[in-house]
Order: structure tokens, then C-alpha cells, then sequence
């Protein structure tokens, strides 16, 4: 009964996303921009959605529109294999946003009982794709260096762990860099140094999470495993148009990797979706040819670490003690000091929910009863009715072994408009 | 290994419609329309994708943008259900597609080694669906009343058989009104004698694929299951905006169904794709809104009741029985009489597969290799290299046991245009 259990427990964003409209508060949790999209991006889509043509408004190939798979293949092969020529009919398939191709690969890979090892704190996304995938999610921690570490630069995975969760039942090793929800960009030596240990296991597949490649600051580089010595048909690569263009709403991601793996996800996507939007396909592949011609992606990441700077300051300024992100959309921080870190479900969370009852629950706000008695979430809670910002309980992304010891740390997303950022500064700010 | 198994065997899908490219033939396979949409869809669609409001570009709610489904409800809530008052927080979720409905419905009903009715013949990808759901599909045949019936009203489902086929472990009854293929419209009455069964197995749901609803001919009308009293609560029933707008790129579909069912597809699709292109999602709402106040669905249909008796037409002419459709998209024909209904992989086939090969297959032909021996993927493959017009071979809509049986018809599409019908009946009437 794999999904009779999960139908329990609603997600932490049917929480907070109507949360945040309810309160009116400004809305640091879901990763998505809140900006205007760049208008060729806007141009790209407004051009492909108003095609007549056949080839834009019906089917496209289960494997992805020909024009993005070849673009994807020029784009990718210049940059990140070390030259290796990539071929649009056997190393790519595009999914639906990234979690589709997260699912995919889970689905494809994993039998009931395998084991998929994920680097805590995890995108909580993954948990549910392991389970429904059959697996059994393991955990080996992302930790600090050294106590009171500042940086998400000074997290490290422990390969002597990673190695020893290593089983003959492993099938997956989850990758995420840069890290949601720390921020932390994996080096080269880091990368190789889980690679050395992966090429003992021929039976793992590295799935690699990298939707934020072109979102990294202080000049920390964004490395794809699978540009690593041996590793191009052991891993898939997985990106997303949503993060790259800033327009989330599309659900547009693809994958790369060895024809082996992706042709059994391929496999997959025929039956859980058939294909993907296909004017939505055309738009990505202009708007990935307009980026390499242009410096879009420097000016994004110029800007975001601007809006980065934005939040950390705000946030120190208001007790909390963030960790420094080096890429992504998000910052972590801890809530231990507040007087507000408490453990009750604050009193006005009782009586919204009431009122979304009387309503018909308009706004579709759930909340998942386990969760009552988290710090985390009490404090997220407390600080989107009193100081109306809200953040994303860090828990959600721990394992049940985990999540109440880790239950202390919010996550602020800063992919916001830096009017938005000031009003949270203002926010926070205020005393009690 | 439940996907190392399905790996092993490209769909139909992939060796026909590439096929039709590369031989240039008339394609009446796969279901999409080769006509320009109408112009308020594409204009609906241009609106939406030049949006800049994040509401518009960002992630949608897992359930589905607000604008859609409330429109829904209103459509679905005034036309199909008695009046009953549907609930866009409850009622409904917005999925990728239909294809993505019915993955998201199967595998959350169904656990490892659970069954599900399919009526048989039935499209081909409930097959791949049912098996990614750990389930066992059980079949009952749709039935001529009489020998040489010659329209699909003349097809029967044997209540008998239904009631026989269903055991402790049937979760699902997937049903399909209009068919595919057959084009068989189910009668109220029909519908009435299946509900009349199922009421007496608790344990089913009927999910019932409704994706043809407004193309229906010769004053045949379509009834939905879950207006049946009450039927609502035991009912997904799926629509999709690709049939009904003639853009099966867009991929947005909908079901309909009672809080708890719905409940667990909303829950499932957190995984398997978060969200749903949200531009899409806004266009189809207005697309929705204009058909209601026009009678767009009523010159549909007729236009598509003039190509498909000009296909019939055609199919008479070559000597091919057709089986009259009374809804859908197709038209089944018998091709036991042909000449070329023989048993050998056609010559030209094997020079096709080298050329490809020695190109880097830029097609994507793949040819599942236990078909090379059956009689109706030869009569399809010869028609699309000797006749350049491809349909499809109808064995692919049979499960293992009965697909050798089922080896000498053809299902052929008549959502094309006109000049495209025409130019197939020419080829058609050709002699050797
Ligand atoms: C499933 S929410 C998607 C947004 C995101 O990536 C995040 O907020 O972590
Ligand atoms: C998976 S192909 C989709 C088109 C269709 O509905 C059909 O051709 O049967």
C-alpha cells in the first residue's frame, strides 16, 4: 500500500504556499522568481504558443521535441562533457520540469526494495519519488567542517560514509549541487572524490540534480559529475528551464546522460506522461540559443547574489544565524535563538484553519498533522501570522530518523524582487 | 523488474510515426489532427505565454491553476453530472495530459499485484500504465452482436463476462467511451448495465477515459459513468484539451472525480510532476470559457463526421472492411482480404533499418522486435513503403493472449485534412 500511505500526509507546500497568500505574507518558501521573466524569454514563448504549424501544437516525440534535443546537444557538448559529442536520439530525453525527470529516473531505476542514497538535508521531493519508486531512501549527511561553519563552502560529505551506506541493494545516488537547501556547490575535488568511490559500485547510478548550474556566486564553479573521467555513462544529469529562464510555471527539464539509462527512462515517460508541451519545448530552445549568444546567464547570477546579499543581511540583522549560500535560490538558517523557536501550533493557525473550513478552503491550505509539534514548522508558522514572512521549516527535508533533531532551521528563499526582500527586512526587524 | 522488462520494447508509436516521415506518407496513424488550431485556441495560448504575472509563469498548485479549475467545474458542474455542484478544491485536478491522468490514476489505486478490467480491444498505452503499476490487466472483449457487424453501435460488452472477470484483488475498471479504436459510443443503457455490475464490487473504481466526448456522429451522444446515480463517488472520469482543441502538444488534461479519489491522484502527482505548465493551464481556461458561449464543439463534430465518411469511403473502395465509428478520431478496417495481408517483414523494411542505422537514426524508427512475424504490422509497414499511407496495426490494442488472433486489421485516423484524406484514398485505389 505504497500510496495509501502517502495520501495521509499533505506536502509542506500545500502548507506554506497558501499560507503565505492567506497571511499576506511575502513569500520566501517555494523557490519560484516573482519578477517579470526576461522578455525574450516572454518573446520565445509568445512565438511558439501562436504557431499554427502541426510540429508545435501536437505531440512531440516522447523523446523530446528534435530542435530542443539538438540544441540541448550543442549547448551541453561544448560545455560540460570535456567535448564529448552528444547525440539528440540516444543522450537526451525531455521530461516535465525536472521532477519529472527526477521521477522518471527513480521509477526506472529503482525495484521494490533497492536502496537510493540521498545527501541530507534533501530536497523533499526526493523522499516521496524513493518511496513511490518502491525504494528505500538512506541518508549520509552533508555536515559542517568544523562547529559554527558560516559557509555552505564548509559542508562537507563524508565519502568514508557515503562508502560505507554503500550496499549490494543500492541503485541511486542522488546528487544536488548546487544544494537546495544549503546552497553548497560541490568542487571538482569534491565531485572526484565521490567518484572514486562510485566506480568501486558498478550497481549505483548517479542521478545529479543541477537545476541551479547557472546560479552560483563569490565565483564558486558549477562541475557536472558527469564531466568526471569515466563517469558520462554512469551518470544522469538532470536541468531545468524553469530555474534557468526563470519561469518555473513551464515544467520544462531535460536529461543527459549514457543511451543505456536514458533510453530506460525514455521507456518510462511513454507511459506517465507519452510527452511534454511541445510549444513550451520550441520556446526552450530559442531561449537556450538566445543565452549562449548573449551574457544572460552572468547578469543572473550577478543579480541573484545581489539579492543573496540582500537576505543574509536582513536576516542577521533579525537574530537568525543564516549559513552562506554559494548557489541556488535559498538560504538556511538557524531559528534557536528566538524566543518564538517554541513547540505550540500557534493559536492563529487554529483559527485559520477554521475559517478556510467555513470557506470551502479556498486556498486549499493543508496542513500535515505529524507536524504539529515541530519547532520548525511552529516557528514558520508563527513568523508568517506575526511578522507576515514566510520561510520553509527545514525539517521537511530530513528523513524520519532525522527530522526532529534537525528541527530548529527555516530556509528563506531569495529568488524574490528585492522590493520584496526589503519588506521582509522591515519584517523582520520589527520586536515582539 | 517491472521496467528492465518493459525497456526491452520501443511502442508502436516509435516505428510508425517516424515511419510515415521517412516512407512521406499519408500519416493516418498516431491520433493528432494535422490542421491549424482554431485561432481563439492559439490566441488564447500567445495571451497566456506573453503574460508576465508570476501567477501565469510560475508553478501552478500541484491541483491545478485556479482560473481552470474553477471553469471546470462549471462546465463539467452545468453538463455532465446532474447538476451537481463540483468543488475545484475537491473535484478536480489538472494533469499532463490524459495520458498523464491515467498513469496518476492507475498507480494510485492500484498495489502490487492487483488487477485491472480493461475492455479489450483498448488503447495500447493502458497496457504500459497497468504494468508500472505493479497491476495485472484482465480483459473483456468488446463483441460483435452478430458476425460481419458493420458499425461500431453493433459492438457489445458482455455484462456476464465483466461480472466473471472480477475478483477480491480488481481495483479498477478502465473504460473508454468514445473508443478508441473502434469508435464505439456506450449507451446510456450500455452504461447502465455496466454501472449495474460494479455497484456490487465496492472495491472497483471506474476510471473512464472520456477524451473523444465532443466528437461524437450521426446524433450518437456521449454519456458519462459518473453521471449515472450514484456512480459519482466511484468514478475518475478524464477529458483532455488536445482532442478537444485539436492541440495534442499542449498536453493539459482533467479529472473528474468524488474528494477521496481525486484526493489520492493530487497526492501522487506531487512526485511525479509537482505542477502542470501553467501558461497551458490559463490558455485552456480560456479556451474552455469561449466554446461554452459558441458552438465550436458542434462544428467540430461535424467536420469530423465528413472525414471520417470520406475515409470510409476510401477504406470501401480498397477493398478494406470498415467498421463504421459512431465517436473518436478512427475507423478499424478488416485487411484479411488484401493481397499483401501476409506474414513476411516487408524487403523494403530491412533496407530502411540499415539506412537509418548508418545515418545515426535521426528518425528514431525503432521496430519492436517481436512484431517482425505479425500479419497486420506487415500489411502496415507494406502500405506505408508500397501505398504511402501508414495506419495502424490494430494487435497492439490486445493483451499477449488474444494479439495473434487479432492479426489482420488496421486502425486508421481520420483527424487530417481534407486534401490529406483525399490524397490517401488515391494511394489506396492503386493496383499492384
Ligand atoms: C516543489 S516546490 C519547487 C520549488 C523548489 O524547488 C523548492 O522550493 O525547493
Ligand atoms: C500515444 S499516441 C496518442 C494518440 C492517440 O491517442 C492514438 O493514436 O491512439
Amino acid at each position: 500500500k505504497r500510496l495509501a500511505t502517502l495520501a495521509l500526509h499533505p506536502s509542506v507546500w500545500l502548507e506554506f504556499t497558501p499560507l503565505a497568500a492567506v497571511t499576506r505574507s511575502v513569500n520566501l518558501g517555494q523557490g519560484f522568481p516573482d519578477w517579470e521573466p526576461p522578455s525574450f524569454v516572454l518573446q520565445a514563448a509568445a512565438r511558439a504558443a501562436a504557431q499554427p504549424a502541426a510540429t508545435v501544437q501536437q505531440y512531440a516525440r516522447s523523446r523530446g521535441h528534435p530542435q530542443l534535443a539538438q540544441v540541448i546537444c550543442e549547448v551541453y557538448g561544448k560545455r560540460r562533457f570535456g567535448g564529448r559529442v552528444l547525440n539528440p536520439q540516444e543522450n537526451v530525453l525531455v521530461t516535465n520540469g525536472a521532477s519529472g525527470a527526477i521521477y522518471l529516473a527513480l521509477v526506472s531505476l529503482v525495484d521494490e526494495g533497492d536502496e537510493v542514497l540521498l545527501v541530507e538535508p534533501a530536497f523533499d521531493i526526493y523522499f516521496g519519488a524513493v518511496k513511490m519508486a518502491g525504494g528505500t531512501a538512506k541518508h549520509v549527511p552533508l555536515r559542517p567542517r568544523y562547529p559554527q561553519a558560516q559557509s555552505a563552502a564548509d559542508l562537507e560529505l563524508d565519502d568514508a560514509a557515503l562508502e560505507a551506506a554503500i550496499t549490494p541493494r543500492t541503485r541511486v545516488l542522488l546528487l544536488n549541487t548546487p544544494h537546495n537547501p544549503t546552497g553548497k556547490v560541490m568542487t571538482r575535488d569534491e565531485l572526484e572524490a565521490v567518484a572514486a568511490v562510485i566506480r568501486r559500485y558498478p550497481q549505483v547510478t548517479v542521478v545529479s540534480d543541477e537545476v541551479y548550474e547557472h546560479l552560483v556566486y563569490d565565483g564558486a564553479r558549477h562541475v557536472s559529475m558527469a564531466s568526471l573521467p569515466g563517469m558520462f555513462e554512469r551518470c544522469l544529469s538532470i536541468f531545468s528551464a524553469g530555474k534557468t529562464f526563470s519561469v518555473t510555471g513551464w515544467k520544462i527539464g531535460w536529461v543527459i546522460g549514457g543511451a543505456a539509462l536514458v533510453q530506460r527512462l525514455h521507456n518510462a515517460q511513454q507511459f506517465v506522461v507519452f510527452s511534454v508541451c511541445t510549444p513550451m519545448q520550441a520556446a526552450v530552445a530559442e531561449c537556450l540559443e538566445h543565452a549562449e549568444r548573449t551574457d544572460y546567464y552572468a547578469q543572473l547570477a550577478r543579480r541573484m547574489q545581489h539579492r543573496r546579499d540582500q537576505l543574509l543581511k536582513a536576516l542577521r540583522a533579525a537574530h537568525l544565524q543564516p549559513l552562506v549560500p554559494q548557489g541556488g535560490y535559498f538560504v538556511v538558517a538557524d531559528g534557536a535563538a528566538l524566543p518564538a523557536c517554541r513547540h505550540e501550533f500557534p493559536e492563529g493557525m487554529q483559527q485559520l484553519l477554521q475559517e478556510q473550513q467555513r470557506s470551502g478552503n479556498a486556498h486549499g491550505l493543508e496542513v500535515d498533522e505529524r507536524t504539529r509539534h515541530r519547532r520548525d514548522y511552529n516557528l514558520a508558522r508563527w513568523m508568517s501570522l506575526q511578522r507576515r514572512v514566510t520561510p520553509i521549516p527545514l525539517s521537511v527535508f530530513y528523513g524520519p530518523a532525522t527530522a526532529d533533531a534537525n528541527d530548529t532551521w527555516l530556509r528563506f528563499a531569495f529568488c524574490k524582487r528585492d522590493e520584496m526582500l526589503e519588506a521582509a527586512a522591515e519584517r523582520l526587524r520589527q520586536q515582539e
